[in-house]
């Protein structure tokens, strides 16, 4: 049995209680939070701890993975290292600047407390990142592709969010379907950015705002907004909460390449996720069961879903695997 | 740089000799093959050696890896434990009952020997194998569909030109587009063959033979045919020369399963090839390059995709994989 705790209860974090819940080799000790009062009005089936007692848990409560759940602008970069000290972590950390940075964090805590620690382990970064690599090693040459959506992006509602006069914000990623087309047919177009996707914000703005200014705001914002068209529309509090409250996500990675004498391949990965929070739990919780794997066979320090074998992601022991999946 | 034999120069080896040649860290050393004076008419830059000089190389040659690539049938389990013996080696060793057995043997001799050998890397088994397992571990529950298609299958190529009166056969697998549709929308069937696949064979036919017997022979094979409708179509020499000489190949792994409260998540693996064997050869090269860099690393015995990192196939290095693929 593998001991999972869960730090941060939020979207992701829900996700995880209920993927640990489906796999049979895994239990789960407890959940860290910094608002345990709350979260216990909501679990009642697993103690609720504040955070800090993470570092010295009660007595009978082990945990042989810590599955970090909060966000990657404040929260993954300050708990990771602290986690990493004491525990063998998992995390979805999502800047794709910063991967560079946070796994040398990690790295350096996991090589002196000898913990594993898995990052950026989501669909993207994650599974997206793999499909793009192997893209790239099997077709030299070749040209990748990544489209997100239909699905929210949570920085980019956070963004239309700081937008004066706005209460609340939902940003769909929408991608450019003569776009993906065209890269399946076989061709390996320049996109501008404006080429592949699009933008469509929904807005519940302060009673008697400027919408239009709002509407500008937003469309001109540099970096978020203003390389892609974007739409905004204006909806009431009630219309927010009753059809933009779940947080289905598509996304593709397409690899176009040649081989031989001009021969066209083409290779593609799709989601099509009712839930984006909850398959990231799935990859999280599966990198729990590999992290605590390969502690066992002596491994330390940060690793991507690059830099470790996958079958050990699998229930499965390696010879099932060989038998019912090769 | 990476030094690379070829072992068998049919398809597969002709592709690895292209694929060699696109990537910059790689050099093709030698061919070795059974019939050296036939492979010399077509190969003029590269030494063409018979097999057997592959245990005393001639001077100047030195091979890192060699790249096995006869049939899965009859060369590759005799080769594979001999060159093993000496060489890292990577096959695309395809019959799937065989392969934990494949996997013994290379293991117990590379273990020994101390030599890494990659097995079974092509695209299914292969990439198809490691998207099966990622699905599973990542929708616990879930259910997996693996469509091939439409393409030539060797095998059942083979089988048909068994009949008699037979003198040419090109067997196609393909799949049923409206199982496919039934899976991506979300539906969670139980297929039998049958509803999955057709065959579709093409067959050049002795003169005065028999069409009505031949058809009927090959529908009714049991295993190959019996269990799919199989239509039979009769065409001469120069059509199947002229309509059937490449190689191209679709197919698609999909993984429905359902997360948290019942949210419905799909993934889909997907390559449509224009050449199955170029493509095969492309994965095999890469993971030549992955089993140098594990022979480098000290990593000894047999290793199939799901065993050992994935980072180690990409000619990038790690860093600047975190830094542009992640």
């Amino acid at each position: 049995m593998i001991n999972i705790g869960i730090v941060g209860y939020g979207n992701i974090g829900r996700g995880a209680k209920k993927a640990v819940e489906k796999n049979a080799d895994m239990k789960l000790v407890a959940i860290f939070t910094r608002r345990p009062e709350q979260v216990r009005k909501e679990v009642k089936d697993v103690p609720v701890l504040h955070n800090d007692k993470a570092f010295l848990l009660p007595r009978g409560i082990r945990a042989d993975v810590m599955i970090l759940c909060g966000g990657s602008k404040k929260d993954i970069p300050v708990q990771g290292p602290q986690f990493a000290a004491k525990f063998n972590t998992v995390d979805s950390f999502d800047t794709h600047a910063d991967i560079p940075r946070h796994f040398q964090q990690m790295d350096s805590v996991a090589k002196k407390k000898r913990s594993v620690c898995i990052i950026s382990a989501g669909w993207d970064p994650g599974i997206f990142s793999l499909e793009r690599v192997l893209g790239d090693a099997f077709l030299p040459g070749g040209k990748p592709y990544t489209f997100w959506g239909k699905g929210v992006s949570q920085g980019h509602s956070d963004a239309a969010r700081t937008v004066e006069g706005v209460l609340d914000a939902r940003q769909y990623t929408i991608p450019i379907e003569g776009a993906i087309q065209r890269v399946r047919a076989g061709e390996t177009p320049e996109f501008s950015k404006r080429e592949m996707h699009k933008r469509l914000v929904y807005i519940v703005a302060e009673e008697g705002a400027d919408e239009e200014k709002i509407r500008g705001e937003i469309v001109e914002m540099p970096e978020q907004f203003a390389e892609y068209d974007t739409e905004v529309k204006f909806i009431s509090r009630e219309q927010m909460a009753r059809d933009h409250s779940t947080y289905p996500h598509n996304g593709l990675v397409l690899t176009s390449g040649l081989t031989g004498n001009g021969n066209k391949q083409i290779l593609e990965y799709k989601c099509q996720l009712e839930s984006n929070p909850e398959f990231t739990a799935g990859i999280l919780v599966a990198c729990a069961r590999a992290a605590y794997r390969m502690k066992e066979k002596g491994y330390k320090g940060a690793f991507t879903l690059l830099d470790f074998p996958l079958g050990l992601l699998s229930p499965h022991s390696g010879e099932v695997l060989k038998r019912r999946f090769m």
